[in-house]
């Protein structure tokens, strides 16, 4: 590994670089802060450590693959500089990262009065949810702290401890539910590539991007602990390379082996029946099944359903969008040019060229075998299986 | 642009960059070497500038798009390492560029005898040979060049300036054959799009990698010169990004709108109804009419199907390999690593990490609308009309 020392602004956060890192050397206990038992070799790309004075350990995903390091906050605004820059990226990563960050507002300060502890915890969300405005997970992680701060603001008589005591088990209950929805995705996504010896897969669904095993890569995850190690293809995923830069990389720290190709080589892959099944994440799903997810996803699809390969969707049950009746209604977002002529430090096109750069495309529902949720399949993927699986009526 | 100047050793070249370049501003009547005029904005990818003591100057491929300059060679070895460090690339431009080359030897110096002149130049059609071992044009070119060599040492009594002048007429001819195809190629081609508003391309098929209007280009360029502008959708083509440094810039010149994208969108743009055709250029061709492109071209295919768009290869008829009875045959290059993990001056995998990186891929005639020849058309696809396009019993 390429791991060197940088160094970071106290804005930043403080990074601890780990010299001579080694994927199959490094084990995450040293600064375990759950109750229970990680069985990962990945260190968790949010991590709370200590107790109410504590303080927040991310990954720095900027820094992978070339360094693994830790940016650890321990003020809002180090957290917020953190989330802004994309050290932590992944909507629910982000969302645990926000709650845990309430805590930071009183770096185990005791809250002398009820008031102003729910006035400076309610201002520390206000704060933190401006880090990344369109970040759906990050409002609803603050919402379900301001509702633990209002309860733990109104105990009689008012006690600090508890109070803050109160924030972070309610933090703890984020990360530990994401957790366990991964979980139960992993399980019910891995019973699907149980005759599988190699699957393909788009973007990065991992820990990265999560508590801990993701949606789509949990599945991979989960069939390696059931003793079915899959060879995976990841595409690069153009243009930010997060299948190059983290998908692999996640994959190489459980030694699960990994085949980088670029995007436009997914079909040859498939061709050679390198792959018996594609699993990917998604963003947002409509009230019929069909997904929105990281560009090129729906090329994949098309491209999987010329080659006969099972195409899955990943992801919890709070991806659906019901207010949606189809794909057509989800806005894709228009990224920066730049990204795609600039995207690799250096300019790759000439300046003045036109580009189009959607963030996400939608899959149709009948280009998708089933979607797996953490609570089970829908397949086959339409309009009454989908209310069924979510129970709507 | 960013244009700036750059130090060249002498052994490479000397250099002649254009402050403040501007595609609409330049004109390349200043360097014009043929006879025939030009219908084109574009300067030559190589160019013989001169009589038999002249010198020949190539586009520096390598600094394209941030920068046009020349590489102005006047030794074979000049030429040799411009070769071996792809100034020139596209394999009928190195052929027609070795073809000149072979005058470099003399460097305008009369041969005094026809033992003498046979040796140097035979020995420089050995030596430029060197250059790029798997290339079919240069071998091609060079053997032209070694039986006019012949020719022009049995003359008696032996004329050394008609010598070199013999030299020069066949090189100009074999350039002004290959342009002749191109654009042969262009009128049958742009026919194939008079209803289209929209092309996606992959890779670069223009007239950098030829001698003035390319393959696939051509059809564009052709329709163009008729009328009719195209709106080009260009793949930036990982790894090597042909599409994104080289056709966008070609199409710029030309003023011919161009929106680039990432491979993994094509699929998007397809499904947006932006184009209406796909036109791309081929390495190979089987006996069956089984393509082999740039990895990619492929996975292309297989998307227009889906889509219902038309999907056209344009070669010359010289890209017919009647060898090969299909394209399970055509052996497919694989390519360095470090091309996808570190391609653009930065790491973007972990070390480490395994990569696939196939050069090129094959597609299968069944999904190949139509074949684009000097000849004409070959539509539908198949083993019996190959054979009767290319006059083969």
């Amino acid at each position: 590994m390429c791991a060197r020392n940088r160094g970071h602004s106290v804005l930043q956060g403080s990074a601890v670089a780990i010299p001579g890192f080694r994927p199959a050397q490094f084990h995450n206990n040293h600064y375990g802060i759950m109750s229970q038992t990680i069985h990962t070799q990945t260190p968790a790309a949010v991590a709370w450590c200590g107790d109410t004075g504590g303080y927040l350990r991310l990954i720095d995903q900027t820094l992978l693959p070339c360094e693994l390091a830790f940016a650890d906050c321990r003020s809002t605004e180090q957290l917020w500089v953190a989330i802004v820059r994309l050290k932590v990226r992944g909507a629910p990563a982000i969302g645990i990262a926000a709650a845990y960050g309430v805590l930071l507002e009183f770096s185990g300060e005791i809250p002398a009065n009820g008031d102003s502890f729910r006035d400076r915890a309610m201002a520390a969300c206000d704060y933190l949810a401006t880090s990344r405005p369109t970040a759906v997970n990050l409002f609803w992680a603050l919402d379900r702290m301001r509702k633990t701060i209002g309860l733990a603001a109104d105990v009689k008589p008012f006690d600090g401890e508890q109070a803050l005591e109160m924030l972070l088990a309610e933090a703890h209950a984020i990360y530990g539910q994401d957790r366990a929805m991964c979980r139960a995705i992993g399980m019910h996504g891995s019973a699907l590539l149980a005759d599988c010896k190699g699957v393909l897969t788009h973007c990065n669904t991992g820990g990265l991007a999560t508590s801990e095993y993701g949606t789509a890569l949990s599945a991979i995850f989960t069939a390696q602990d059931q003793g079915n190690t899959l060879h995976v293809y990841a595409d690069e995923t153009r243009p930010l390379l997060q299948g190059a830069r983290l998908t692999t990389w996640e994959l190489m720290q459980r030694q699960i082996p990994v085949t980088l190709i670029c995007d436009s080589m997914a079909a040859q892959v498939m061709r050679e029946k390198r792959v018996q099944a594609v699993i990917v994440g998604a963003d947002r799903i409509a009230a019929n099944g069909d997904a929105a997810n990281k560009i090129g996803t729906y090329s994949v699809a098309v491209l999987a359903r010329h080659h006969g390969i099972p195409f899955y969707v990943a992801a919890p049950s709070s991806t659906f969008d019901l207010s949606l009746p189809d794909g057509s209604k989800i806005p894709i977002e228009q990224r920066a040019e730049h990204e795609i002529t600039e995207g690799f430090g250096r300019r790759t096109a000439p300046v003045g060229v036109n580009v189009y750069n959607p963030a996400f495309d939608v899959t149709p529902a009948a280009l998708i075998t089933a979607i797996v949720t953490e609570r089970g399949l829908i397949q086959p993927v339409d309009r009454a299986n989908v209310a069924d699986h979510l129970g709507v009526v």
